[in-house]
C-alpha cells in the first residue's frame, strides 16, 4: 500500500492548486488564551476547547481498532462521544472538547443535543414515526399533510410549493433527475395525455432507447452532487469519487473560477463566467444526450468553495429558460440557513424561481421542492419507493424550522459571518501567503480561504481545539452551525491566527 | 388523461398473465364471519377488522383532498392513522381497522405501534442517534462497533462479519455495485497497490473508459433492485417504474419461471433452471460490458413472487465462482425472518456464501453484508457519504432482532407459514381457477398466488377488512409481519374463501 498515494486522487483533476509551495508545519502542542464563547442558546456550553491528549486519544484508539474490525474506518476524522458533545463542542472519549466548525459535513444545523431537538425528539409523535415507518406513497398517516405544511414546506423556497421527499442528498438529486427526464419526454411526446408506444415499453425494459431515454443532466466541473450511478455521473469534484464506477456520457460545462479579491478582477472574472455561459448553452444546442435539465449548487462546496456572482445564476436561469431545460438548484450543502438566507439562491434575486431545489444535510430531511404541477409525472408510480422519505426527519425538520425561527438564526447566522468574514480579511491582509482567496463575504458563515499547507491547517487546528473541515485541493472549508456566534468567531480566528502565524 | 391507462405498465413486459380471463366481482358488502385472532403479543389488538365505511371514508377523503395539494397522492392505497393501528391491524381515520398483510410494502416487522420498540425508541440512545446525527464516515460515535456487534451484525448471513450501512434498499444495492465494480477493476489492475494511471485518473473525470470502468451488473428479467439509476439499470420488473429513464446498457438473464404444481412439472422447471443458469453463463463470457456481479433476489418479490429451486441458486453461485464474477443476494424484501428462515438464502444451502447480501425493509435499518476484506475498497473515501446510515434506526434494528429472538418469530413465521400455505392449498383445490400456482410452500409466509381477477381480489379484501398487496401481473402477495398467527391466518383464509367463492 505504500506505493499508493491517495493525495492525488483528493485533489480536482481540473483546477490546478493555488498554492503550489507546501511547507510543514510542526505538529506540536500550542498555548492559546481564547476568548470567552457567550453562548447565548446552550448556557452548559465550555468557555473554550479543552484538548488533553493527541486526538485520538487512547480511549479512541481502542474503539477505533474495535470498530475497524467491522465498518472501515480509514475515513475517521475523530472518533466522538455525541452524549458528551453540547452546542458548538465536540467531544470524544478521551476528554478532548473541540469547536466544531464542520458540523458532521455541514449537517448538523442547531448544536449537538440541542435542547428544543431532544423535545421534539421525546414526542409521542416522534415515537410514533420511529416505529411506525410508513410507505409514504401508499400509506401515508392522516398528519402527513399537516407535518409537511408545518415544516418541510414552511421552509419552502419562494414560489415553490410542493414536495418529494427522499432520503438524503444523493437520492433528493437522482429523483429530481428522474421528474426532468419523464418531464421532457413528455413534452417531447406531445403531452401528459399522449400515451407511450409500443417500442418505449419494450424497449425501456431493454434499458435503450427510446424507452430508455437518450437525454442527459447538465453539471458543472468541480461540481458535487452525491455518489450513487445518477448523481455520481454529475459529479465533477474529486478522481476518488469516480473511479471504477460506470457512469453516463453527460455533459459538463466549466464552472467560472473567479480570481480573488474580486475588486481587483473584475473584468476577468466576468468574462469568466460569460465564457462558462456561453459553453452550457453550446452543449445544451449540440451535445448528443440532449440536457433535460442543469443543475447547480449556488456554491460548490465539496468542489473547493467556489462562488459565481448572482449575475452568473440570473444568466444561467435565463439560458435555461431560452432553451426549456430545467433549472435544478442543489442546496444540500448550501441550504437552511448557513449563507445568511434560508437558501442561498435567494441571493440571486432570480425573476423566475429554479424548477426544482434540492435539500438535505442541515434540513435533517431530505428531497426535492417544486412547483410546476406537470413535474409529477403523468401517471402514478412513476415516481415512487417504499419509503419515500421519512416523517421522522421531517418531525425534527419542523422542530429545526421552529428553531431558527424563533431565535432569528439566519440572520443571526448573517451577523455572524460578517463579524467572522471581518475577522478573516484582517488575517488575510497580515498573512497574505497563508490566508489566500478568502470567499463567503456576504454569505453568512459559509466561508472559505485557501492555505498552501492546508491539511497541516486542519491537523494542527485539531491539536488547538477547533475542528475544521476541508474542501477541493486547497480550501480551508468553514461550515459553522446556525448556533455560532461571536465568541465562537473569535475562538476560531485566534487559533487560525496561531497556526498561519507559526 | 382517459386516453393513457397505466395498468399494462404495472404489468411485467417479459412474462404473459397467467389467466386471461377477467370476471368482476361486485365491490358490495359481504357477511363474514372471522375466527378469533387470538395475539399473544399484542392483548390488545382487536380480535377481528372493522370496516365501518367504503375505503377511503368521508374523513380519509378530506385528509388526501388536503395533502394531494402539496404530496402526490396518486399512488395511495389507505390513508392510515397510525395511532390506532396495533400489532397486525391498521386503522384509518374512519374508524376502519383492517388485518394487514402487505405491512409497509413488507416493511414492518413486528407489528404496529410495538411496545418493545415504543421502549426503545424512548431511549436516551435513540434520542441521541436522532438530534445528533454523525457522519458515520468520518466521526462515528465511540459505541458505534458496540451499536453494530449487537444489532445489525448479530444478524449478519452465516459467513458474513462486515457490513456497509446505507440508507434504504437502492441505495443499499448501489453501494453493493460499487463495492463490486471497484473490486473488479482492482484485480484487472494487479491488486490493491497498483496504482491509477494517469488515463484511469483524467478519463474518469469525463465519465468515459477506463477511469469509468466499462463493466456491468448482470439482473434477471422480472427482478427488482431499486429505482435509482444504477439499481433501476438492474430492474427489469416494470416499464412504469423503468420508463423515460436513462439506463446503462447492461446484461439481463431469463429468472426461470416455474410452473405449477411443482411435482407435475418437474422435467419442464429443471430445464427451465438449466437455460437459465446456461444464460447467465453466456452472458458472463460475451457481453461487451462484462458483469462484475450477479444480482438475484431468492424470491422476485415485485416481480410476481417468482421461486427457482435452491439448486438453480447453487448453480448460480457455482457459476459466478467459476467465472470470478461476485454473487450479490439481494435480500431487501425476503430478509428478516418472514420466509421461516432469517435470511431466505440459508434455504439454498451454499457451500460459499455469497459476496455480499444487502438488506433494509424489516430491518428498517439497511446496508450490505460481506466477508473478503478485499471488499473493503484499497483507499479511503471512495465508497463514502455523508450519512453512509442512521444510527437511530439501527438502533431499532438492534431492539428487533432482539424481539425476533425473545419470541422465536422466525421459527414461529416458519410455523405459521406452513398453517397458511396448508390452508390455501384447500382453496386451490377447491378453487383451481381462482387460487392458482400456489407458491412459497416451506417459505414461512411469503406465499403469493395468481388470481384471474387479482385487482378486483386487493379491492374486495379491503372492503371485507383485510389489507392485501399484488405482485407482478396477477399475483396476490402475502407480506404478513412476524407477529402473524393461525389466528390471523384464518381470518385471511376466510376472507379469501369468501372472495373466491363468490
Amino acid at each position: 500500500m505504500a506505493a499508493l498515494r491517495a493525495s492525488s486522487l483528493l485533489r480536482p483533476a481540473t483546477r490546478a492548486a493555488r498554492h503550489p509551495t507546501v511547507s510543514k508545519l510542526p505538529a506540536r502542542a500550542f498555548s492559546v488564551s481564547f476568548a470567552r464563547a457567550a453562548s447565548s442558546l446552550f448556557p452548559e456550553e465550555p468557555a473554550r476547547p479543552t484538548v488533553k491528549t493527541e486526538i485520538p486519544g487512547p480511549v479512541s484508539k481502542k474503539y477505533i481498532e474495535d470498530l475497524h474490525e467491522v465498518f472501515d474506518t480509514r475515513s475517521l476524522n475523530m472518533l466522538t462521544d455525541y452524549t458528551k458533545s453540547i452546542g458548538n463542542y465536540i467531544a470524544d472519549p478521551d476528554g478532548n472538547v473541540l469547536l466544531d466548525v464542520y458540523a458532521q459535513i455541514a449537517s448538523i444545523p442547531l448544536g449537538y443535543n440541542n435542547p428544543a431537538l431532544i423535545a421534539a425528539a421525546k414526542t409521542p409523535d416522534m415515537v410514533n414515526a420511529i416505529v411506525n415507518r410508513p410507505a409514504l406513497g401508499n400509506f401515508p398517516s392522516h398528519d402527513w399533510a399537516s407535518i409537511l405544511r408545518s415544516g418541510i414546506l414552511k421552509a419552502a423556497p419562494p414560489g415553490l410549493n410542493q414536495v418529494f421527499t427522499a432520503m438524503a442528498g444523493s437520492d433528493a438529486n437522482e429523483t429530481a433527475y428522474k421528474a426532468a427526464f419523464m418531464y421532457r419526454r413528455q413534452q417531447e411526446r406531445g403531452g401528459p395525455t399522449v400515451p407511450f408506444t409500443d417500442e418505449e415499453i419494450s424497449s425501456s425494459m431493454n434499458n435503450s432507447s427510446p424507452g430508455a431515454a437518450n437525454l442527459s443532466i447538465l453539471s458543472f466541473k468541480t461540481g458535487f452532487h452525491g455518489r450513487l450511478f445518477g448523481s455520481l455521473s454529475t459529479t465533477r469534484s474529486k478522481p476518488i469519487h469516480k473511479l471504477d464506477i460506470p457512469a453516463f456520457d453527460w455533459p459538463q460545462a466549466t464552472f467560472p473560477l473567479l480570481k480573488y479579491p474580486l475588486d481587483q478582477h473584475v473584468a476577468e472574472n466576468e468574462a469568466a463566467e460569460a465564457a462558462s455561459l456561453a459553453e452550457v448553452e453550446h452543449l445544451i444546442k449540440t451535445h448528443p444526450a440532449p440536457p433535460a435539465a442543469v443543475i447547480v449548487e449556488p456554491i460548490q462546496s465539496e468542489g473547493g468553495d467556489n462562488h459565481a456572482s448572482p449575475a452568473f445564476f440570473r444568466g444561467l436561469r435565463d439560458l435555461t429558460l431560452k432553451h426549456n431545460v430545467l433549472f435544478i438548484v442543489d442546496e444540500v450543502q448550501t441550504g437552511l440557513g448557513a449563507t445568511g438566507k434560508l437558501w442561498a439562491h435567494e441571493h440571486w434575486h432570480l425573476q423566475t424561481p429554479p424548477d426544482m431545489v434540492t435539500f438535505s444535510k442541515k434540513a435533517q430531511a431530505a428531497g426535492y421542492y417544486y412547483a410546476n404541477p406537470e413535474l409529477r409525472p403523468n401517471l402514478p408510480y412513476r415516481q415512487f419507493n417504499t419509503w419515500m422519505g421519512d416523517p421522522a426527519r421531517a418531525l425534527l425538520f419542523r422542530a429545526i424550522l421552529s428553531e431558527v425561527r424563533a431565535h432569528n438564526l439566519v440572520e443571526r447566522t448573517a451577523q455572524v459571518g460578517a463579524h467572522l468574514f471581518a475577522g478573516l480579511e484582517r488575517l488575510a491582509a497580515k498573512y497574505p501567503d497563508q490566508v489566500a482567496n478568502l470567499r463567503g463575504k456576504d454569505r453568512g458563515t459559509f466561508i472559505a480561504f485557501d492555505s498552501p499547507r492546508r491539511d497541516d491547517v486542519l491537523k494542527t487546528a485539531k491539536t488547538l481545539g477547533v475542528n475544521i473541515g476541508g474542501s477541493g485541493a486547497s480550501a480551508v472549508r468553514l461550515r459553522p452551525m446556525l448556533v455560532f456566534e461571536e465568541g465562537h468567531a473569535d475562538i476560531l480566528l485566534e487559533t487560525l491566527e496561531t497556526i498561519v502565524s507559526s
